[in-house]
């Protein structure tokens, strides 16, 4: 186990088939897990606070956007959206691994205010093949499509902002591939800051 | 093979063993290759000019330094040693990676004039560890090592601006996540620039 966990955020166009790749990693790696968002929406029917959301009321969302508690957050259908800082550094501090899964806009707040986050944007090899997903779906109408490929062409200009590429062309090689994106992150030097530590004060000896 | 390689910049305390790793991933890497460095001294029996190093004259090295040509140079007993951008940006453009292992001050310069580099600084598990090995090879008295763990405290203060850290315990583990390391620096989008580019022309078609 890694001294210290990493904080993994991927987005990725609409269609790109991050969602399926974040649910089989985390399915297949006991030391990573997904991060749990604060929002101001009911539980539904089986949802568990603490597990599936931190439920709380719109004074306690806003008390926590003020006080700086949230990583990111966002609005939506009237609901409060966000990541609290203080459970993926929980994780983290333990030598486990967090994912989230989130927007681009939600990502780059994140890396603000988070920098050691290792940002991860998801494509398929083609404009041409994200149309072709999206058509094939078969849930949405020719001009909703249209809509989700003008919102990839405005995503697209700011892909230099993430730390990774990831082009899924097969789930399988793509899952393998954020494997050793994560495994690459844990040899950051922050990762390993009790070490460094440790080295140092030894070294002072030499001075 | 990747769209575009990358360079990567070795560095590590004296006896942290990143020569042997160096020559190790190079013997295992086809599309891998040293950095070749221009110098201003002599061809020694055996070297080949564009090979071993670029061997060139003091004022064409003083030349070089003006016109911006080199990543980072040196003096060493009386000569130039120093890192052609024009090398390193060849074999990269052509989907090679470039291995360079140089010292800490080298490393850095090398970042502000190339920030696409990774730089990675290998260690041992310990100071303990690092002494050892340094007396382990019986080359050196006990004033010239304590002279090398002292350069070896002023270099941990630094190992921050590195983008990774390698812990060398076990020769074949270190070159196998260094392997991981090149790998993943490869989904650099950087790295993928002209897909990039690609996916963004094609996506225009839907402002």
């Amino acid at each position: 186990m890694a001294e210290k966990g990493v904080l993994i955020v991927v987005s990725g166009f609409s269609g790109a088939g991050k969602g399926t790749i974040v649910k089989k990693i985390v399915s297949e790696s006991p030391e990573l897990s997904l991060s749990i968002s604060m929002t101001t929406r009911e539980p539904r029917e089986g949802e568990v606070d603490g597990k599936s959301y931190f439920f709380v009321s719109k004074e306690r969302f806003e008390e926590a956007i003020s006080n700086g508690e949230l990583l990111e957050f966002a609005t939506f259908v009237g609901n409060y959206y966000g990541t609290p800082r203080k459970y993926v550094e929980e994780m983290i501090s333990q030598g486990k691994d967090v994912i989230l899964e989130i927007e681009m806009q939600g990502a780059i707040q994140v890396k603000t205010r988070f920098p050691e986050a290792i940002l991860i944007f998801v494509t398929p090899p083609s404009a041409h093949e994200l149309k072709r997903r999206l058509t094939e779906r078969g849930t949405e109408d020719e001009a909703t499509i249209n809509k989700r490929m003008y919102r990839a062409y405005e995503e697209s200009e700011f892909i230099d902002r993430y730390d990774y590429l990831l082009v899924n062309d097969d789930l399988d090689k793509c899952v393998e591939e954020l494997h050793g994106l994560i495994e690459a992150s844990h040899h950051k030097p922050d990762c390993s800051s009790g070490l460094l530590k440790k080295i140092n004060e030894e070294l002072k000896e030499y001075i």
